[in-house]
């Protein structure tokens, strides 16, 4: 069996063989850059790791599966123009670094380089895998546009946000195990199993991301960072807050989140507050875990012996903070 | 026989009838609307048109061939973002109309509705028909990347202004009747020549398209209107003639390109008498008709009655404004 390293070595390695059109080079240097700064690599590592369930071999799986990260990093390069963010992984982002335009096209090329990867899957699975690849493609699409749509919204509901981050991240999470499973030699029944761990491991690690914003800085930086509350980002926080708030600490909340200006430490901590009144980050927590355990439970229904999935439950624990 | 009449109405049908994920409504809105202010559909025509060379039915070629033209208005609500072009086809820009954001977005979520009508190729054709279109998708990003650097390019020779063409233009052209050549049934050597008779129509399309710039309004509007001149845009005409002019001629171009402020109609008749004393508009039409008959000499070897080859000639002649 691989290690989650072992593949994260295997996916770093077939990214840098991807092969380009090197006519005009300004093209692809934005690509390449934005390849080459890192991350976790999560969606083609689940894709390699559902695919060795199944199967010892998983080369067939690996440039499949590096088009996920392909794609991944098209969103990345698009969402960071949409979001005027400055900053991606510690780096500039594509726009900031080079111009507007240049992210634009650079992004669009990723998405075929991204298809050029799926057209290398064997021709059996072919069309099942790139059914499912697509489907994902554009559900990130509509996720992200309800992102912005709610970011202009007043009253979001937390079932409204769930199924926005079900749709942006959760989507391209689940199709890829799926497709590595598929790649894997898994029958139906199976890859939709593994279709729906993918998805709880990707509303888990949403829900989990936006907490380590608050929470996770304090144990390396001392104090609490708060970067979605300082830029006004609805969170499954923030929403569920606002959900279960009285009127007045609405009130509160609604007041922190129109100041036009403000002590950024003063706004996080007042908002903190407030989530502590309202048990935010231990109902936040119960339902990351919870959408876990509901992983493990479809983990445990698919027809492997469980020796074989020790790296997905490792992986899954690992995304909720969990040693393993 | 079908006509190019009866084919863009089969194509403006299948439009209508994408499938949408209807989930965020504002997502597909700019996708529709992009959709539906027309255009010629020259490169579903042309792909169901080379479909109809080897089989009476074309249904299976009909879908695929409006992922040609979904894509193909992709490319252009992104290249309008880069071009800060206000207006297409006589009504607002996507980008104009909403925003950058929804263009950028609405403009992704079109990538991968044409990979959804690709993806209903036949199977026995999918992976050859996919490959092609994907190749060609990568060729019109390069393309879109060396027009943008060839617009602060100071020298750029006619040799890479046609390159640039061949790739932005022509090879969606070149690939759109090739990939319908496929789904007819074609054998490899009559489609490859389909696709070298798409390159050359889509050469001879873009020079025809410059002219038709300057010279086309005319018999319209009774003058000259030339906005790539007005907008310093690099045509063939230009390039060409910046390369045979005279130091003298050559420093009078560059000087009307230079201006700062100026008065349209004064700048347009300066450059044009330039283009005239340089006889540009006869070598533009010259190499046009060299690339439509090298077009028919190409469609000539191909293993078809002639009969059948009717409408392919027809569209060849009308897009260089021939009456057939």
């Amino acid at each position: 069996m691989y290690t989650q390293a072992d593949l994260k070595k295997l996916v770093n390695k077939a990214i840098l063989n991807l092969s380009y059109n090197e006519e005009a080079e300004k093209l692809n240097d934005p690509v390449k850059y934005i390849l080459s700064i890192g991350g976790k690599r999560l969606r083609p590592v689940l894709a390699l790791m559902a695919c060795n369930l199944y199967d010892d071999k998983i080369d067939e799986a690996v440039i499949p599966a590096t088009g996920l990260e392909v794609f991944h990093n098209f969103t990345l390069v698009h969402d960071d123009i949409m979001d005027h963010a400055p900053v991606r992984r510690n780096f500039p982002t594509v726009h900031s670094k080079w111009n507007l335009n240049q992210a634009v096209l650079s992004g669009d090329v990723m998405a075929f380089i991204a298809n050029e990867c799926f057209l290398q899957t064997p021709p059996k699975y072919l069309l099942k895998v790139f059914r499912v690849f697509n489907k994902a493609a554009i559900e990130v699409c509509v996720g992200q546009q309800l992102d912005i749509d709610f970011e202009k919204a007043t009253i979001v509901s937390h079932e409204e946000y769930l199924r926005m981050i079900e749709l942006k991240t959760a989507a391209l999470l689940a199709a890829s195990a799926k497709i590595g499973s598929i790649i894997g030699g898994a029958d139906d029944k199976d890859s939709d199993l593994l279709y729906e761990f993918g998805r709880n491991l990707g509303l888990a690690f949403q829900i989990q991301d936006d907490l380590l914003d608050i929470y996770g800085d304090v144990k390396v930086f001392g104090k609490i960072v708060g970067g979605d509350i300082i830029s006004n980002k609805k969170t499954f926080m923030l929403v569920k807050a606002l959900e279960i708030a009285s009127i007045e600490q609405a009130k509160q909340l609604h007041e922190q989140f129109a100041l036009k200006e403000f002590d950024p430490e003063i706004k996080v901590k007042k908002v903190v507050d407030l989530y502590d009144q309202l048990n935010i980050k231990n109902i936040s927590e119960r339902l990351a875990t919870d959408y876990i355990n509901t992983a493990f439970s479809l983990l445990e229904k698919i027809g492997v012996i469980n020796e074989r999935k020790t790296e997905l439950v490792n992986i899954a624990n690992s995304l909720i903070g969990r040693d393993s």
